[in-house]
């Protein structure tokens, strides 16, 4: 079986590894010809709206997936006609536009912060009224790592940020004081069966994800139970196959949902060494129909980014749990480059070995 | 670092996959163009012996290694005039003569059974009188997974073997009444750093090695301290760099040693899901000089053999400690296919799970 992947960044590269040993292989399409992805697929430099280029890249492929969910729509639709395309486009089309996803959420009953659609100068005037400050302003479409999106404090950040952002629909959402950040990652199989990943705690610095711990400390029945449940309705509403990933805020124990994507997520790269079987390997069985692996955790993981600037290789690979995973890209500013994986038998020794990462890679630990 | 391998088996295509993460390329050496490994590495389809294409296939690379026991020496050496070659060609040529081998074994105080060349039938019923029978005929090269060796229980037995061998160099070995095959796996880096991985217990069905438990039941200290011992001789003499192999033979609680692999070896193919660092890592951590990973186990594992033909991939998939790995080959009989290794928090969940697997594939626990 040939599985197609649109886009050749560090998620198709992770992809077509776990894929391998399944029996699987790979062609990857990237506009871009030193993509990670293509050091170990056959790989497609061409534009993903290039229609021709799609129909080339179709051929001979038994199903297709993707590793970003800025992929076209139309694009997506376009194999559809000629290939299986998982997981489903229309999640494409729900997580590519914030306005659109958190309506989605609302209409399942999963909670949200309070958010509204802004058009013009005065729907802004209307929802710092009606919502109140502090807030943040977003474009509704190609945000991620932060991008596209404004902290709303006072009237006067307002008027800056409708300067840089008005003029392409935007949403408005109250920034809840929230605790802390988690995620779901959740399987569904073109089968219809499903599993979910314990929670996972999130970082960010800088708009970007820095570290996740699994499972989320303090993990309780009282968060895992409703995002399973949140999970899950999303999921069979989509009709959907592959990974999902949701984001949350947790306040007052309680979870509100960010954001999800479609497709194998960074929160959940942990799961290479720490479940019994990944994200990715789970994403393949699920878009190919095999049955899912269990999503059952082997100790307790700890994710680190690796951004900007490669860590001394040899200091990290020194430390007993760590797990080194570079995507073969040349260092930039902002560039997620590779990550490391505590895989480790205690949260004790996890803590410990954060400690020392610290000293090699600069990131915080609240 | 671009890193060459000889041979595109299965053996290859794992180091590849093992050696992604570390921020490794690859390129292998085949005459099939066919071949496992090519899937997802860079690929040069030649004759191991054809030196113009072995300068070739190194131009640009730093480093180079091999996947399998019977290459030429003389190209093992060729390269390393270009780049340097790990393991050591020396570690080849003693491995690769069964004679040499079990000599060096000798030389260092390590256990064998015993043994005597044998190049005329004069020489052979010498060693029926003064060794003994039962015995084991054996080529003393090119031989691998039972091929070219016979069992001697009579003289007749003697003289049908030597109908066939006879004319080639061989070697006369006492065949203990050995309890159980037991193998070790040992990395030692360019850097002289050496660790070793628990015992692990073999089954053989036709000569072909079926199942592996790791770590080898009853493991004790008195069976892995020198067992390990062995490994760090062999290794130190032969200025080793890579994973080394080492069968064994246990009688009485003591090992013989029956033969080594300059290579990663079928015996530790737990250690991708069984071990914090795999064999695969750990060997490619060794012949880049960089700091081994720890060699503990994440609780017990067991490896069986897909041989000849492809069982029920969801039948397998199913099973919840299941790990299927498939070598993108062609069923064949007493071809090795793929393999599943089962990773378990218990021996009793291993032995159930081994139970299971049964159904799937035939084979003996014994």
């Amino acid at each position: 079986m040939i599985v197609g992947i649109l886009g050749g960044g560090q998620l198709g590269r992770m992809l077509a590894m776990a894929g391998y040993p399944l029996g699987l292989r790979f062609r990857t399409l990237d506009p871009s010809a030193g993509a990670p992805a293509g050091h170990l697929t056959e790989q497609y430099v061409d534009d993903f709206t290039d229609t021709e280029a799609l129909s080339r890249f179709a051929v001979g492929l038994d199903l297709v997936t993707y590793e970003f969910e800025n992929v076209p729509v139309d694009s997506a639709k376009f194999l559809q006609r000629r290939v299986a395309v998982y997981p489903p486009p229309g999640a494409l089309e729900t997580s590519q536009d914030r306005l659109v996803e958190k309506s989605f959420f609302q209409r399942l009953g999963i909670p949200t912060p309070p958010f509204v659609r802004v058009d013009s100068w005065n729907d802004l005037e209307n929802a710092i009224a009606s919502i109140g400050l502090p807030a943040l302003l977003k474009t509704r479409r190609f945000g991620y790592d932060g991008k596209g999106q404004y902290v709303l404090e006072t009237e006067e950040d307002a008027v800056l940020a409708w300067q840089t952002l008005g003029g392409v629909p935007l949403i408005f959402e109250n920034k809840i004081g929230f605790e802390r950040e988690v995620s779901i990652l959740a399987a569904r199989s073109t089968t219809g069966e499903t599993r979910c990943y314990p929670l996972i705690e999130n970082h960010h610095e800088k708009g970007m994800l820095r570290l996740s711990l699994a499972p989320a400390p303090n993990l309780s029945e009282a968060l895992q139970k409703p995002a399973e449940a949140y999970a899950t309705r999303v999921l069979d509403e989509l009709h959907y196959a592959g990974i999902l990933a949701i984001e949350f805020f947790v306040l007052d124990g309680k979870l509100y949902a960010n954001e999800m994507a479609p497709r194998v997520h960074n929160s959940g790269h942990w799961t290479i060494e720490g479940a019994q079987t990944s994200q990715f390997e789970n994403h393949l069985r699920a878009i190919s129909g095999m049955p899912l692996g269990t999503t059952d955790m082997k100790g307790c993981a700890a994710m680190v980014n690796i951004i900007g600037t490669l860590p001394d290789r040899r200091a990290v690979l020194s430390l007993p749990d760590a797990h080194l995973h570079l995507y073969g890209k040349a260092p930039r500013p902002n560039r997620k480059l590779g990550h490391i994986t505590l895989s480790c038998a205690s949260v004790e020794a996890r803590h410990n070995q954060l400690g020392q990462l610290q000293k090699l890679i600069e990131f915080q630990l609240s």
